[in-house]
């Protein structure tokens, strides 16, 4: 019989800050693991590379028990917070992780690493390029989907991981699982791709642009040159602005802010001007998730990253669309959300049809959520019910 | 028997550019009207005020045979070019208008002025404030779609008009064909709101704030205060892409881009920045469109007229929804578009069925098009069967 979800155990996490250019930035992870050089799928090839990671519960001897976490755009390997398992903000998963959850970690060896080109520890734009002794910044080099999961490849050979009983994660964490299933289908048992489709619509890769031009018109953004400093904090919180929309809905913002007035007008606008006709409830969130994301975020990562998502299609690499989902073995959840207009529900339907009629073995489940693209963050009942499906063998 | 529309009389029209801080942008108007003074809605007034328009057709004696046309956010008074009858891209609703056209110059007299705040010849920030010989910049007021329907009205007294036989425009057109029909129900014979809704929703202001976020954080905006120079174009450029994209939708530019890599790269990007990883075709075409408008367009403007929509709620300055709704006289027709997600057609659907409910004659169409928001000055034929309805009383 499982455990309850609230029994937890109760190991140290640490946490310290590796982003050279900002030491207020939080860097959540419990290790690193250096390795010398990676190539990359659009030429030329990256070393000494980096990824921090963490880890909860224990590998078996057979290095069969690994369940692979892969986190979102902005987030990091701290999937799961052990000394505040009842904080949902304390880490981004944590109500679906730890003793007795769905991702059970008295069962598996749970492991989430922050991926190549993001900020909190693994290797990025902020980084020591050793060929300058200085950082990357714009001359780190294009990444793909690709190359953040053969890093989490080497990641886990490195660990002993020998099969992995479950990759998952959502939005570029979604691409990340799918592109496992397909790059590594003899280590992947089970996939659960989560708001995530076979490539991004013109729609979001337009959204996409719009944010990185944001960032690259604030005059402090340098041409990526800004490190040590803070960077261009005023175009990452436009940036951020946008995406909040565009992971939400129309409906979840019409249910949350309506046209009230803001509660308070506290936090100025990422231009720090005045408001022209009163400040609407919309416009004050909004422009705190901006603050928020650029005093913790690399903005440089941000383009690269938000890029990766842009560029990535699961047939790249591959003859056809089908040729790459036939290699697909694993046991296979696609998880589309009703209110996704990023990634929208009937992509994720249509792949996981696709995947089928290529033989292989996929389940569709939607969230009937109205948070948009973000429900995977937050719709922690039907994630649970989500979650045990897969992992115990429902579908 | 109406005239075939083809057939189109040759007035000539008068083109001068007025915006003070740019004589490169063109300004389409035949004629000015000055006025001492406009009061304010939200306090305060505003004098003197300019409306430039056009007018096309002949008044009758009694003053009761005028269409007055209201223009989208960034348009001018140049709805029709009779020297260009038969060029879509003249002016912006071209093939609706002419002799024997659905709105036929032959029987009506049409008026189409620049709205109050704009830059193509009617009073804006862009325009001299008489009390300190500067111009106005941002201690332009905040204005409201009231205001700018009270100014038309001015210029409408001062040309005769007794009776509207329709009033009739798409978007902030459409709120401002709405307001008509409430502050002026005994001058407005019939309307038709397209592509309008009773109050914008939280998810399109907080789309219109990261424009205006993106033009106030561009360093050469300086506060509003950058006459006679260009101003913030790098910031207008990246607002106007995020428009665009909220101006058309998913469907339509999945049809028109994909995937496709960019067929030129010829227009930079408005940060200037060289392509991470290729330009899609989607980019290529945003940056086209930014640029475009930066060059025609006063980015204060921008900031006046987009906000002047956000505030904009049908029921300001009434008890009630019910209360100004009740005030409508008029013969309505309301248009919405499947594929609008600024206006969804849902909410003009809706506000048609409120209208009725409080016992006026409102009649709901939708046009079936992918073409998001944009509609209205894209799908002719349907534009015209709905303006035959209207005008000719099938409805």
């Amino acid at each position: 019989m499982a455990l309850q979800c609230e029994t937890r155990s109760a190991n140290k996490v640490y946490r310290d800050s590796v982003c050279p250019m900002a030491q207020s930035r939080p860097a959540y992870h419990n290790a690193t693991y250096t390795f010398d050089s990676l190539p990359l799928l659009r030429g030329g090839q990256l070393g000494p590379v980096t990824l921090a990671y963490e880890t909860w519960g224990t590998l078996n001897a057979e290095g069969t028990n690994a369940i692979l976490l892969t986190h979102a755009l902005t987030g990091n390997a701290h999937a799961h917070d052990i000394e505040k398992p009842d904080d949902v903000k304390a880490a981004w998963w944590n109500p679906l992780i730890g003793p007795g959850c769905p991702i059970d970690t008295t069962r598996y060896f749970v492991i989430c690493s922050n991926v190549l080109g993001s900020c909190y520890g693994s290797t990025g734009p902020a980084s020591i390029d050793v060929r300058t002794g200085r950082p990357y910044g714009m001359h780190f080099p294009v990444i793909t989907i690709h190359d953040i999961v053969h890093a989490q490849h080497s990641l886990l050979t490195y660990l002993g991981v020998r099969q992995l009983a479950l990759v998952i994660g959502g939005s570029i964490g979604g691409q990340q699982a799918l592109q496992w299933s397909i790059s590594y289908p003899e280590l992947v048992n089970k996939v659960a791709i989560i708001a995530a489709t076979p490539a991004l619509t013109a729609q979001a890769i337009a959204f996409s642009e719009v944010e990185r031009q944001a960032i690259m018109a604030d005059p402090l953004w340098q041409h990526g040159d800004y490190y040590p400093g803070q960077g261009p904090i005023t175009g990452l919180a436009i940036a951020r602005m946008l995406a909040m929309i565009t992971y939400q809905s129309e409906e979840a913002m019409e249910q949350r802010f309506a046209r009230r007035p803001a509660r308070n007008s506290v936090v100025p606008s990422p231009s720090h001007t005045s408001d022209l006709g009163g400040r609407f409830d919309v416009e004050g969130y909004l422009f705190h998730q901006g603050a928020l994301l650029a005093q913790r975020f690399d903005a440089n990562s941000y383009l690269y990253l938000s890029r990766a998502m842009d560029l990535y299609d699961v047939s790249e690499g591959y003859p056809s669309l089908e040729a790459a989902l036939r290699r697909l073995r694993s046991k296979a959840l696609f998880v589309g959300i009703r209110s996704d207009f990023l990634f929208p529900a009937a992509h994720t339907r249509w792949l996981a049809d696709k995947v089928r009629s290529v033989g292989g073995d996929a389940t569709y489940l939607e969230l009937d959520s109205p948070h948009g693209h973000d429900a995977f963050l937050k719709e922690w009942e039907q994630m649970a019910d989500a979650l045990s499906l897969i992992i115990n063998d429902a579908v």
